[in-house]
């Protein structure tokens, strides 16, 4: 049933964003300012479920690619989104019914709604991954053998480039060397659906709950009650993220991160906050990839991992933390589609190079508990 | 006027070809290799003038993109070619009439005919240079605010990337991106032309002059008369190369060559055959760009400036020159549209990163005579 996305709803939206991005995706404050900038003469935006999407309509999904860090002092002009889409309806052949988050996590859950609310389409409360992932492969597309090619990339001066391969990879590959020669962020759309594959493939109504955990963390804090226990009380009740657990609580007291390949990658350790004590450790690729406490595991990707300030809740991307920062670490289940077998050869831990096998979180607190 | 291109004229061709390449474009050998495949079951590919082809005609030049040192062991499947043109058709809604070369030196020159055999088109006989350039943006094409964009570029596995940009330099940026992405070769088809814009920029008859250079050389080899003696008579009455010399005689006493930004850099120096005295020195990037007798510039980009076997005046690419060869250094004046200030701003000396001013080859030889 379609609702209307409202420029009230455009902090609620980043800070859920923020905390589905799983320490990635990239911080949404340049995506809230640029969402804002959209909505100056436009009210409202239709959110429609996947179930609203005609069965042969073109749903294109789309966001940022490239380095968030970069995206800071290279500002959009705004036109990109727009000049990707239309060069990807020409390939196609066919029009736009709809656009859609490629992912929910950080800022790329509200390009898709500044794009919608540039061109009057409606937005489909649905993403591919139900959080952030690095790569484009990385998807219940992907699982579900829909292709990210054709897929179009623009850069701030309008330069567009269109990939065709068969294998998802090869896009990956070679939207990375584009991105690197854009000058490391340019807008992606790719991965044209049908409304009959995203019923197939979508993981549903992640726009809302992102929306609905940034309310009920904002609500909790102006009614000055735990935002913690709103926070785990709304996950429990959503239908992806209802796992829900406080995995440790303390201080960042190492921090080691290198930005290599394009990614940031390191170790982030969290000494207890006593009189508790013990250790945790996260390793991460741009997102939380694995979270350790005292050498035993506590989640895994593809469930999240998200670390957030001890007080105020809001979450902290990995090239955000610091030495001496009070945090809680957050873990959460994804979606059921994000565990099948296949699901996991393709964004499982072993793709990040883990040796750890997928054990889903709920597992590993009864684990935990009884040890 | 149409004629026909066939097999036994491949050798001729490649000989012609590697002469005008300056030193770069490539070995035409495996060029040669894959035209005889293309042509084992077509007797002959039309070859037709520029003023043959209809005014509103699309023609398609195109080659191979990359490191041609790279090319000798990744070798081409034989279908990038004609995968590249549909997409590009694709993109412009527009089948094409012919094909052409880019450029007209090195291993260029023949694999658009290997081609126009597979797709039974007729080839061109024309370039956009006269030689070979180891840029996008260094052509006639330019020259006369004809863009290289849409530009598709195509793997061995078949992954295609179409380049739309505005500016030709941001093309090249893209494509050289992608190039290395894709291992270093490639088969590009771009720089779509109507016979009408054709008029305008086409360097005419260059296939023709390629061939026939080829065969004057043969011819005299055969008839074991001097080789050099009908090279230069071929040069000086064609069209464009008609300003030709021997520049100098002797054997290679110094070699500097880096592989540096995807290119061949470096400097050869040549001291001159007994009695006579002095040296020889020859700057290249992949082609020759500059060549000074005993520090007098002798001639200069665009102009050509090729280095031969001084028995055989077999050609030697800029990656084969050897230390203790003995060759003979020929010259000869490009054609007059690339030597219009426009075209010496786009691929003149400074270009290059020469301070010297171009000076015509036919003025430098007058000067050095009357020294």
């Amino acid at each position: 049933m379609s609702s209307f996305f409202t420029r009230d709803q455009i902090a609620d939206l980043a800070w859920g964003a923020a905390f589905l991005g799983a320490g990635g995706g990239g911080d949404p404050y340049i995506g809230s300012l640029l969402l804002r900038q959209a909505m100056l003469s436009v009210d409202q935006i239709r959110m429609i479920s996947v179930d609203e999407v005609p069965e042969d309509a073109l749903v294109i999904p789309n966001g940022m690619m490239g380095a968030p860090t970069v995206l800071i002092e290279k500002l959009p002009n705004g036109n990109e989104a727009a000049t990707s889409l239309r060069r990807l309806e020409g390939v196609l052949g066919k029009t736009a019914y709809a656009v859609m988050p490629a992912e929910i996590g950080g800022l790329n859950a509200l390009m898709p709604l500044a794009l919608a609310a540039q061109l009057g389409l409606p937005v489909v409360d649905a993403d591919g991954m139900g959080r952030a992932f690095p790569e484009l492969q990385m998807s219940t597309f992907h699982v579900h053998d829909q292709r990210v090619a054709p897929a179009a990339i623009t850069d701030e001066n309008g330069s567009t480039v269109v990939i065709h391969a068969d294998s998802d990879y090869e896009v990956e590959r070679l939207a990375r060397a584009t991105v690197v020669a854009m000058g490391a962020t340019c807008y992606l759309c790719c991965l044209p659906v049908s409304g009959a594959q995203l019923r197939i493939s979508a993981v549903r109504g992640t726009l809302s709950a992102a929306i609905g955990i940034g309310r009920a963390v904002r609500e909790a804090r102006s009614r000055q009650v735990d935002p913690f226990a709103a926070l785990i009380g709304y996950l429990r009740a959503s239908p992806y993220y209802s796992s829900s657990y406080v995995l440790f609580d303390g201080k960042i007291v190492d921090l080691d991160r290198q930005t290599s390949g394009g990614f940031a990658r390191g170790a982030v350790r969290i000494a207890a906050q006593p009189p508790q004590q013990g250790n945790m450790e996260i390793l991460f690729q741009n997102e939380n990839l694995v979270a350790r406490h005292d050498g035993v595991v506590r989640a895994i990707v593809p469930d999240l991992i998200t670390v957030v300030d001890r007080e105020t809740a809001a979450p902290i991307t990995t090239e955000s933390l610091r030495y001496g920062q009070r945090v809680k670490v957050i873990g959460c289940s994804a979606a059921a589609v994000m565990r099948s077998a296949k699901a996991l050869s393709i964004f499982g831990p072993r793709a990040f190079g883990l040796t750890d096998p997928f054990t889903p979180i709920e597992e590993l607190d009864q684990q935990w508990a009884s040890r």
